[in-house]
């Protein structure tokens, strides 16, 4: 065949209804795809296999925020000033391009994602990179902010953005999630869904899309227990590491890995066995999967360790489809800081402990009427202010503190300034975060290149999808020998039976019956459940297997049961 | 109580981790409401239970396309020109309002949003409506649309929105989904995501949002065939209905309906049954359940019939949450016009007939070296052309077509006029459309209302949330009657073993095992196990259920396999 693998994978996706261009009617528009029929039932099967192992068998919660989030929540997080991409626009076509992109291309060796704006021109010039479209000399390079933006009330004036992350809408409800799970860290809290990065000119596919999905989590933990209480069920897991500095990858268990300080933490050790086990029943090939660390320059300055899980692609080479991060207390820190919301939590001592405290009270009768409805939220303020402030604020004329995100003065003569000795439960700090964070669109992409298998049946080129049972889109195909004899009334009578079971099932009269199988194994279809002349003596179908090709008779009557116990969501215990 | 039904179930549902206000610490956004971590369970229940009817009995494909969408799909939609709302801006404070709500609000007995712009001004003028925050006059009314805008490609100047709707993604992908298909119709395809609406002054809490959750499913069928191949079995099927121009709710069968001419047609009230089924399934009390049929100033122009399920609110009166539409032939016929892609099906005849044809057949060794890689497309579009426009085509220097969204001219040189007989396989045509878009927010919200159940114990206020077994966010809570004497280890193994097997499960060990029952019973959890002393002796735990609160024994090993037959998604065939 002419075309490469990749091409061969992309026609399938599209012919078969995996994947359509966005808007095609329409000219298309780069870094948009939909997910057809069969692509978003993979993509079910992917969270589905998300949800199995995150929020049913780790007890995490999974909560849903909007994507179009205010303006300030992006401030705190560092996305505003942050998120953005080198770019160079040519002074000719006005064309804008990634100047990383085309310092690479020129030839430059290092990571030039890391350069600053002075360095992209020195290196421009130098390696004479010219305009890919007309030849023309480009401008000085400057930084363009990835958000998509828009105004939250037509005509408000009021920015909003389209959330670049998932994660943003967790941090934000950590104080409503702390007593979700009953103020007892570590907690998990997870989402599924779009976030977006305006890319100044997409390519590669679904491999970086302008809208896309993923499936993030955010572990609450004790900065002070790294620890992770299961962490001794899964040391034994070996993973493939490629840590920092080396070239080679590394075979060895978890457990070691943590012990050899490979990997900084028992924390974040034990979810990149998570990951490990995610990828892998999605139908990832455990020997084109690695774990690599970030490099010193490329982590984020508040991270403690982060690795991407990669997968090998025959185009793209390796290819980042999770990061697992130590985020420290970073996340949180920002958001306390810019919302004026505390978000902490109490480490319990084993007895309470008295100590001697100064707190900001106020005084009810003069803050009531100054603050009618916010005078509780104002209280809690006064007294959450940390003791230098309110040790200052004994001597000074006002106090500032900030309510609803709103600064808010209160007057000397509506508070006190109190110094005594209280019970205290424990010390309060600030949760530390631990993120695994997937995309699932390069997941769905690696399961589509790992699965598909070309072979050769009677001299032509014949494909499998051998996806994982969990993954595959339709579950069972159903087809009559002939469309005629009454096989095909028997034959839709299953089909319904099957469906009415809650099975994935479609119905194929269409063709020689190898033809119908051959577009079953070009989808991934596990089961093919065939109706012959015999069936109507003996009431019974043929059953083929997808990977196997064996072939069995299955009574009509066992039909249902024999196929759906094979699906069923429920693991034996 | 001091405050109503409304306002205790919000406060519960906040409370217990339903809904969220979003962005809170940074002081919310109307309109904008998160999904806290039982609340995003209980969606994932509706949205199954929309999945288990629609894709998996009914056989529709689901697609998943980007919320992001390029304006010209809008324009052919009618968005960009009529997706708005009336809107006065105070002269004095600026504050913007939705006409006809202030309209109604003073006292206007009719529909206001039906009115023109000099109607409201004039109407405004005579009702003396003010400005609510500062009393100041208003300007003239104008319309607002309420896409959110944003662009696609930074700095690009390219306009994009947010789609309003997820069906139109259904609409523009048809070429691809008829041949997923295999061309044969009817067929339906869903889908389930985001939508967006920028709201002048959202209220209504989750009534009313600005993102919201939908789910839309598109039939299309052959208008000569406004029938249902599996009708006979739900005719007997009674549903509530509020025909046009009636004041009476009137019960019948979905049958009679038809056969009275109430419901248009057997293709619309067949999705008139599947409506009434997931709503009743979710939790949707039947009596407070009713199909109202549009007025005829009040349905879209192209509209054959339209009804809108609406469920009773005891704070909102009857609420619309999903509306079932056939649309006839609108869609497809204004994304062909725009786009230039042919969106039509085939009739086939029983057998194929000889018809005389005319024909614009391209000159190859013309048309190849003037439009190269496009010369294919250009060539299909120069044969999809009518006959009225061959026939001109015949005569003129050139001849313009449509391409991938562009006008593309072909010199007289490059093509042929050819009149012929040829065999046609059928008749063309443009699919129509029945549409059941659900609004899951409001669902949700409905089955939070009509589940939540007051009652008293002990001379004390108790709710319990009788939420049907499929919809219930925990399904198993687990408890030791006391947190020690090894009953708590027993406790947390069972707990592992049913999350292991599949089982929502959440274990509390906190206060009397009486306030544990009811924190579950609040949120809806249809089981609770208790593993007290005698559990030690006779390795069986207590398993009581929410409704009846009856209680019994279970042996430790039976225990997986008594609750999760309970939760199979598989129903008995």
């Amino acid at each position: 065949m002419a075309d490469g693998l990749y091409e061969r994978i992309f026609e399938l996706a599209k012919r078969r209804g995996f994947l359509y261009p966005s808007f095609e009617p329409y000219g298309g528009a780069a870094g948009f795809y939909d997910y057809g029929p069969l692509g978003a039932q993979l993509k079910a099967g992917i969270e589905n296999l998300f949800r199995r192992i995150f929020v049913v068998e780790e007890g995490c919660a999974e909560i849903s925020c909007p994507a179009v989030t205010v303006e300030e929540v992006f401030v705190a997080s560092g996305h505003v000033a942050k998120f953005d991409d080198p770019v160079v626009r040519c002074q000719n076509c006005r064309s804008p391009f990634r100047a990383d992109h085309l310092i690479e291309e020129a030839g430059y060796k290092g990571n030039a994602a890391l350069l600053k704006n002075e360095e992209i021109d020195a290196l421009a010039k130098k390696l004479g990179v010219k305009c890919k479209n007309c030849g023309g000399p480009f401008g000085a390079a400057y930084r363009q902010n990835l958000m998509f933006k828009t105004e939250i009330g037509p005509g408000s004036g009021k920015v909003g953005y389209l959330r670049p992350e998932t994660a943003q809408g967790i941090f934000v409800d950590y104080p409503y999630l702390y007593r979700y799970f009953r103020e007892q860290l570590p907690f998990g809290v997870c989402q599924i869904g779009r976030a977006y990065r305006n890319e100044i000119s997409p390519r590669q596919g679904v491999l970086r899309l302008r809208e896309f999905n993923q499936m993030e989590v955010e572990v609450f933990i004790d900065p002070q227990k790294l620890t992770h209480a299961k962490f001794a069920r899964v040391q034994g897991t070996r993973l493939r590491f490629l840590p920092k500095a080396s070239k080679e990858i590394v075979e060895m268990t978890i457990g070691d890995a943590v012990a050899k300080g490979v990997v900084a933490n028992e924390a974040l050790a034990y979810y990149l066995v998570l990951v490990d086990r995610l990828l892998t029943q999605a139908g990832i090939d455990p020997k084109r999967l690695r774990f690599r660390q970030h490099e010193d320059d490329e982590k984020a300055h508040y991270a403690r360790d982060t690795w991407d899980a990669e997968f090998q692609s025959e185009r793209f080479g390796w290819v980042e489809c999770v990061g697992i991060a130590d985020r420290s207390a970073y996340d949180l820190t920002q958001h306390a800081k810019l919302s004026g919301t505390p978000m902490r939590a109490v480490r319990r001592y084993e007895t309470p402990q008295k100590r001697e405290v100064v707190q900001v009270r106020s005084v009810p009768a003069k803050l009531g009427p100054l603050f009618k409805k916010e005078a509780g939220a104002v209280t809690a303020a006064l007294l959450a202010l940390p003791a230098d402030r309110a040790e200052a604020a004994a001597a000074a004329k006002e106090v500032e503190v900030i309510v609803d995100g709103r600064k808010v003065t209160v007057p000397r003569a509506a508070y006190d300034v109190v110094r005594e000795t209280v019970t205290v439960a424990g010390d309060d700090y600030v949760p530390n975060v631990i993120e695994p964070s997937f995309g699932v669109d390069r997941i769905l992409y690696a399961v589509l290149e790992h699965s598909y298998v070309e072979t050769t049946k009677e001299g032509e080129a014949y494909t499998v999808l051998r996806l994982p049972l969990a993954m595959a889109p339709m579950q069972v195909g159903v087809f009559p020998l002939m469309p005629k004899d009454g096989l095909d009334a028997v034959a839709l009578d299953l089909l319904h039976k099957l469906q009415a079971a809650g099975l994935r099932a479609l119905y194929d009269e269409s063709g020689a019956i190898g033809r119908r199988y051959a577009r079953m194994d070009e989808v991934g279809t596990p089961y093919c459940v065939t109706v012959d002349y015999d069936s109507l003596k003996d009431q019974s179908a043929t059953v083929r297997e997808r990977d196997s090709t064996k072939q069995e008779r299955v009574r009509f009557t066992d039909l249902v049961d024999h196929l759906r116990r094979r699906f069923s969501p429920f693991r034996d215990s």
